[in-house]
This record gives structure tokens, C-alpha cells and sequence, in this order.
């Protein structure tokens, strides 16, 4: 397995020169594009790694998967999908448009960031108990107790985000977050800020791989009926608007993040970790997609198979 | 004259009825739909009024109008449409979604509220500056040198606007606003609380009237040109997405505002000022409407006859 | 006037070479884009030209005044805009976008294709004497009874105009057409390869700028009511989305065609023909425009003034 | 398993009441809301079936799945996505908006009609032949050599489609189909019109099931990549704009069609066919899908569990 990542994450730097690091977020734009690695971890715990896979990043939009498991333990899907909703869309992941036309009642689904933002202000808690729950429950899912968010790409992605500003005052106009504007904000690029590794992602991916079971522990977060919401949510909007191509060349359920991580995990087989900045056209790391598919190819890892 | 505006006020009382006062700004509420009033100024100075002619309101959209008479003095046309266009749309004041999608580069005109913020931003001046010379420019307009805006409306304003919110931070976004969001909608807010009675509004009218020139005092504060860009930009734009029939049903350049006020400037000819808080769909007042058309029915008002 | 034409034809040839002559549909991109022509009939009769304007070309677009006025003259205008709106739209000619969303009911106006189509399709008569009706009527506007119809443009329009089946079908499907789609289409293109020259479109301008009363015979063909909703929607929608934009530097009621004329009308003064071939990215007259922009600042012609 | 399935049918029958039968093709509307009926077929080649399974319906949209097989093994799935996305989408399936925006350049996906018109455009074969080889291609996986199409059906809807003539032109227009429009719409509404009872459709479910292998003769028809391919867009694309929420409830690949049928498909495991005409808001059979989701609960046949 060792070879076979060494010798993916090789190949698939050849995409790199076709891809570039996110550059909305000022501090984003300070990431090496040459950056490329992979973590993977089974059942059993077995963990293989290559390249640059212990460089920490902020996860970005990954950690909008990590809202929505404790939107959904603290208020239920019930209450969580009145507010948002679970359809793919073909518009990219920062678009408000849909929420201003007549018929637009609610974000499609809870990967874009209209969505997210709901999400998150979903999650019990006042201002940063929220986060601090955050923190608390990715620091039992990867067994690491240093993850903490990124003061500086906070501050980066407050001091720029008018575009989610917009978004957020926009859903706060239709009534579908409670807190002021600002303040679901500064959780939310909070949120976005966290930092981690290739193998803290792979755990997450482990852990939704085993319905919601810590891997070391063996304790039990998530029940399988919210697991298997996460996985289809995961593996219908959580490539952006290349999620429907994402799922025929893939057919892993990930969801990536702007700062080129993606978290990818295979229905009771493995959890996976990728890290690469340099991204495609829809956001999406380059070369990590590259070595995600070539992965499925050679360990059949699609869930279309 | 005087026995014509008091039969049309009588008729069109019918038709408040059908309308309803705006409630999407807390204080407008509070306006007693049953009021109607009309001022008329001609050429020579003479003034008609009729009704509740008396009565202050707070301008609301007309101030669109003051804002880009100033952004224009101050700024050059070239200058202020590059940020803003000039053709009308066929979506709501306050729609926002054709600045996010790819092709929407800038707010189809200075009469919808995206536009007009960008007018506002446009004035010479930081913070208050902004307002004091659009309060100066409208006192020797009218020669009413008590005109002021409304604290408690533009306080009511500032706490609920969160559309207006989402639309400037989008506007932010995309570089066509340069203040702090807070500071431009806080002017753009007290611009919109800014009170006056018909005969106010009238006196803009002949002012437009009279390409440029206050009534009283003889002094040419537009010049031809740009006098005649506003008046065409009222008449294409200035009602809404209700523009186009109005052209058709009434043919007077004109502004309303959702608080039931109508400035309308028959060219050449006479100012006219009507007040009326019931509002029909579109967010004009349908009674004031109906003065309207009435008028340019009976004095043969079109610019298109 | 006649030396003010030579000077303004040469003047604005230059502009010619920013412009490309239309080519979606192939017989039009024949046309010599260095063509560009002019002429002016006033209120007495006498008529000034310049430039190539004598040549014939098919009116296109400018047909749509046309059927609009037959339709309101056969239907009355409440059964017209009961199935085509009187908005102007920031949407392009040929869009058909806003039919398909959930709140779209009818065509924003008879300026642009689809509301075009249903307006032919509200002319009394069957197939064929819908045409004849409309040539009739121009040939009596003009006093020029050799006017017809193109027969190769005609068909290339028919063979190539796919785009407007697609608008007729959605117009069928949401039943603002009863006739069959070919059939109604067959006239529609019919009507947009009449051919006319510069002096036969000014006709049309002085009949309109006449509230409706043909020059020579003095014969009343349009009540004033409906001449002045013809002037308001060549205001507010003649131009295409640039509609706006040449209120403000033109302000003469106006339709375009895309092969390259345009018809302008000054209420109670002119009737104005342009040609030239070389369009602008709108689809106007690049030159055409800038002709009527001079001759609006030389003469004072603007509505807006 | 038998008294399973005759539970499942019972229990839902009474979500019947709250759908409807499709009625915007006539003859669909003469289908008895009352009926439901499903058919599953396992590996081994067990046949359960319970209701009104066999009775003939015609399949609608499940024969986009068909086209789309045939398009691939034909063209080639490079050749078939450069004039048909893999994206779903949240418009409706018969939106055609998307394809009229600047920046719209194929349709979403090949579930949605525009879609699956280029889809089946990509069959090779001239008119009749297409359809000739669907028909062949259906009668191999189903072992069912009376499979036709419904001549009245397909009459009704040639004579109804004029939203699905709007989108062939529009197609047509956009360089999509090479066919004349009315030639490829003929064999789409043909394709439409094939008539196949629930065991029927459970063959082709069991067929993707066993990667494309014709379970009583063993033959394969499709490799596995064309299979997976099909699955994975069945599964982000195959509920219309419900899909997103239908892979969270059922999570089964699966395709519906208006006239009340659903395909489904759980890989390696079986093949399930369902008939409900009563339609929900989303066009999908309101009492099937209810069976769908009681099925994948009892028998765990989630892909993201």
C-alpha cells in the first residue's frame, strides 16, 4: 500500500502545473502549490502515508461535514432540513443567487456555504461554545487534543468574507438564522480556520467509514441513520458543482475544501485524508482528485461498483 | 386646477382599498393608509394642492434620485456608470441575484436599492459629509431650509435592513462600494428617512422641470445634460418593474417611494408631488397613481403624446 | 439640414469599423457593412437624405412596431397586454429564460422575440392575411405600394431560426398562441424580411411622430391613445437591453432591427430612417446610433429635454 | 420476503391520497391512482412480487437510463459528455432555462429531458433504428421479447410535447442534436411510450445489479465502468430534483418516471421494480417511493450504510 501511495502521489503531481492555490483568502495564497499527500487508514488501523501528509491546513469547507453531524445530534434532521435543504446544485458553492429569486425558500443543501452558515448556527451553543463543541468532538474523533483553529486565517477570511456577509445577511433577512450576522460569522470562518493534517482527516473518514465509531476508542458519536445521511450528503454536493462528475470518476463519498484538503471515506473499509492547494476550476484540489481516482480504480473503492 | 385636484383626490380615494402600507420597515407601518394628498407647481411659480398635502413622509426611493443628481455633479456621468447602469430591469427594487451570477458585473440602474447605494457611495464627502450636502442640495431645491430626516425611521430602517445588508456586502465584494458597508448604509439609510410634505416634492419636480434651475431664486444648479439623464432614467426606470406601463398608462418622468410618495417633473412644464401610503404590488402608491394618471389624462401630460 | 446630414454620415462612418454586420442569420451577413445612410421627413413634407439610403433592406425587427399596432388596433389594448407584458427588460432580444421560471407568465414586452410572436399572433386573420394586412398597412403609412417582403431572407430565416421555434413552442406550451407553431412562424418571418429604405422607415417615423395620421393623405390610421403607447414602449424597450442607455444619450422613441436600421420617431417634429448594416454587441446600428445621438444634440430632439 | 412485500404494499397504499396522477400527457391521466405494485429480483434469480405488478406500464423517464447505455457503448462516454453534463441539478426535469444563459452550454445531466434528448440523439442508427435497437436492447436484458412502445401514448404525447419541442430547438440551436428536431423528438416520445410491467423493470434493475450481465443467460452487455457510470448518475440525477433527498431516505440507485414507475437498482444485491401512477410533487410515484423507503430500511440496501 505504501509503494502504491508513493507511487500516486508522484504521478499525480504532474496535474499540479494545471491547478492554483486559492487566492480569495488572503492567507490561503501562502500555501505551496507543489504540496501534495495522502494519508490512508483502515479498519483495522492501519495508517499509510506519503508525501506531505503531515502539514497541517485549515480544513475550510471540510468542516462544514463536522457542523452538520452535530446540527443534526443536537436538533435532529427534522428540525435541521426545515432550514436547509439536501439537493445538489449546479450553481458553485458561493452562490446566493437561488436565495433571492421568489421561489427560493432555503440553501439546496448543507455543503454550500448559504447552507453551512445555517448549519452551523444550528449547533447548540452561544458564540464560541459552538466552536468549543466543534473542537471538543474532531479532538475525540482523530484522538488529537492539539486541534485548534488558525488565528491568523480567521482574521484573513473575517477581514475578506463580504461575500459570505452578504449570504449570511441575506438568510438572516428570510429569517433562517437567529444569531446577529457577526456572529455566526466569527464561528463560522472559525470553523473554516481549523487546522489538521492529512491523517487527522483520514480519522474522520475512518470514523464515518465505521457508521460513527471512533476507531481507537470504540466509541459510538454518531448513530447509523445520521452516518448514512453525512455519506449520501457527502457523495451528491460534496465536490461542489463537480460533485455529479466526481461520483461516476470517483465514487467515494469526500467532501473537499478550498485550501485543497478532501476527506474521503469508504463504507466500512477506509478513511482517507488528501492535501494538495493547488486547485481545479471548482475549487477542488487538483492533484488530490487525481490521486482519489486513481485510487478507486486500482482498490475498486466506489460505492457504484 | 384647484377644483381639478380635489375631484381626483375625492375619485381616487376609491382605490386605497386596494392597496396596502408598507410594513417591511417597522415605522412605515405605522402611516395612515387613508391619507392622499397632491401639490402641482407650474411654470410661474403658482402652486395647487389638494387633500393631505401637508403631511410629512419620509422620501424613501426618491432620494435615489437627490443621490444621483450629487454623484453626478460630483463624480462626471462616465465616471458614476461605470459602477452602476442605466437600464431598467424587470426585477423587484430589491433584488440583489443579478449581481451574483457570472455575467452581472454592476446594478442594472440607480433606481433599484443595489444601484442607488453605489450612487450614494459616488457623493463627495466621508460619512456625514455625504449626508449634509444631499440635506443643503434639497433645501435650496425647495428653499425649506427645515428639511431634515427622521431619526426614529431611519433608526427602524438600520435594524431591519438586512437585505439591504446583503446587497452591499455583494456589492463590497465585487469593488464597487469603497466606504465600510455600515458607514455607506448608514447614510444611504437617514438619506431614505429624509421628511418632506407634497409641496417639497413638487418644488423637485419643477426643479427638474426646469432643466436644473430652482424656481425662486432663478439659480442653474444641473446643467442641461445631466438634468435630462435623470429625467430619462426616471422614466425608464424610476417605477419600479411597474416603469414600462406607467410610461404607458401616465408618460411623467417619475420616482416613488415605498412610503407612498411620488415626485413627478413634467418637462418644461410642472412639478408635481403626491402622497398617498397605500401601495399597490409594485411598491408605488396605487391612489397616487391614479392622481397621476388622471392628470396626464386631463392636462395631456405624456412626453409621449 | 442636407449639408448637416453629409456631415454626420461621414462623421460616424468611423464607428463602422467597432461593428460587425449580424450573420445568425446567413442572408444578412451579405450586407456591405460600410454602408450607412439617413432620412429625415419634418411635419411639412420635406424630406433630407444622406449616405446610401436608398438601398433596401428587411426591417427585422422594426416589424415588431408594426404588429403591435395591428394587434392593438384588431384586439384593444387590455386584450394585448393580457399576454405580453409592457416592462422593459435587461435581458437580450432572443431570451426566453424568464418564460421557463416558475413565475414567468408572459413576455416582458412586444420589443423583444417572444412577446413579438404573440403580438403577430394577435393581428386578426388567418396565415396569410395576417401579411397581407401588415403590408397593406405600411404601404398606406408610406404611400409606397411596391413594398414586400424578401423571399430568400425569408427562408433563410426559416431554415436557420431555431431559437425562435424554441420560444413559439414554449409560448404554445404555456397556450399565449393559439395558432399551430410553424404557421405562426411562417408570418413572423414573413414580416421581418419586408424591405423597406431609409425614406420608408422615416415614413413610419412621421406617421407616429403625427399621433397616427399618414403625411400625404392626411388619413388618421391610429387613435392617439394607442400612437402614444407605441412612442412610450419604442422608449422604454426599442433598443434592445440598450434600451436605457440611449434614453439618456438619444431620447428619441426608436426601433432597431438587426439588419441594421432603425426607426426613430420625434413626437410632433420628425420621422427619422437610419441604415447601416454594422451592428453594435446590443445588435443596433453601430454607426445608426451614432448619427441619431448627433442629430439629438445638434437638433434638441431629445423627449427628455 | 413475499410477506414483506405484500405488508409494504399495503401500508403505502396510503400515501396514495396524497399524490396525483400526471395528467399533462394526456393518456397518463387515465392510469387508476389506486394501483401499486412491486416486483424484486435477487442474484440467484428469485422473482417476489406483490400488488399490481403486472400490469403494463409505459416507462417514461426510466428510459433515459436505457439511451444513456446504448449513447455510451456507442459513442463512448468522452464523446457523450462533451454535449450532455454529469451535474445534478435542482431546476425541474423538464427546465430548460439553464440552457439559455450565457454560460449554459449542455445540459445538466442525462436524467433531465434536454438531456436525455442528446442522449438518445448519441444512439447510433438513423430514426427508426434507434428506437429499433432500444427495443432489442430491453427484450436481451429482460428476457421479454413483447416489449413495445404504446402507439397511443406516443401519439399523445407528440401531440402535447411543445415544452419538449422548446427544449429540442433550443438543443437544436445550440449545436446539441444533429437530427432534424421532429425526427429525434419522434423516437424520444416513442422511447417514452415502451411498455414494461414491474418485473420487467426489476430486470434491468437486476442486470445493473450484476454489472451489466443479463442474469438468465449470463451474458454481458455493458463493462463495468458504463455500469458504475450509470449508477453513479442514477444516484445523484435519477429522483428529478428529489434525488438529494431520496439518496439520504432510500439511498438506492434508482430512476423514476411520470407515469409512476421507479427503476432500482442495489448493486451486487437485486433488481427492483415499482408501480404507483399516484405522483408526488416531484413527479416521482408518491406510494413506490414509500415502498422504496421501508424496503431499504428492513433490508439495509443503503450504498451509504
Amino acid at each position: 500500500m505504501k509503494e502504491l501511495l508513493d507511487g500516486l502521489v508522484e504521478k499525480n503531481k504532474a496535474l499540479i502545473k494545471y491547478g492554483q492555490v486559492a487566492n480569495y483568502i488572503p492567507l490561503l495564497g501562502n500555501a505551496d502549490p507543489k504540496d501534495l499527500g495522502v494519508c490512508i487508514i483502515d479498519n483495522l488501523g492501519s495508517i499509510y502515508s506519503s508525501g506531505i501528509y503531515n502539514k497541517k491546513f485549515t480544513i475550510q469547507s471540510i468542516s462544514k461535514v463536522i457542523a452538520l453531524m452535530l446540527a443534526i445530534m443536537d436538533k435532529g434532521e427534522e428540525e435541521v432540513f426545515k432550514k436547509v435543504g439536501m439537493e445538489p446544485t449546479d450553481e458553485p458553492f458561493n452562490s446566493l443567487y437561488k436565495l433571492d429569486i421568489p421561489y427560493g425558500d432555503k440553501p439546496a443543501n448543507p455543503m454550500i456555504n448559504a447552507g453551512a452558515i445555517v448549519t452551523t448556527s444550528l449547533i447548540n451553543g452561544n458564540g464560541e461554545e459552538k466552536l468549543n463543541r466543534l473542537l471538543e468532538f474532531l479532538r475525540k474523533i482523530t484522538g488529537n487534543d492539539t486541534i485548534n483553529y488558525n488565528e491568523e486565517v480567521y482574521l484573513s477570511e473575517k477581514t475578506t468574507g463580504n461575500k459570505n456577509r452578504a449570504i449570511a445577511y441575506l438568510l438572516k433577512n428570510k429569517g433562517l438564522i437567529e444569531e446577529k450576522v457577526e456572529d455566526i460569522l466569527d464561528i463560522y470562518f472559525k470553523q473554516c480556520s481549523i487546522e489538521m493534517d492529512c491523517q487527522d482527516i483520514a480519522k474522520i473518514g475512518i470514523f464515518l467509514a465505521n457508521k460513527g465509531r471512533v476507531l481507537n476508542t470504540g466509541e459510538k458519536l454518531l448513530d447509523n441513520k445520521t452516518n448514512s445521511t453525512i455519506i449520501a450528503i457527502m457523495t451528491t454536493s460534496g465536490m461542489y458543482d463537480f460533485s455529479g462528475e466526481y461520483a461516476v470518476r470517483v465514487g467515494i463519498p469526500s467532501k473537499s475544501g478550498v485550501s485543497g484538503g478532501i476527506l474521503a471515506s469508504v463504507p466500512n473499509r477506509l478513511g482517507i485524508g488528501v492535501y494538495g492547494p493547488a486547485l481545479d476550476q471548482y475549487g477542488n484540489s487538483i492533484a488530490g482528485y487525481g490521486i482519489l481516482k486513481d485510487l478507486s480504480e486500482e482498490l475498486n473503492l466506489s460505492i457504484f461498483t
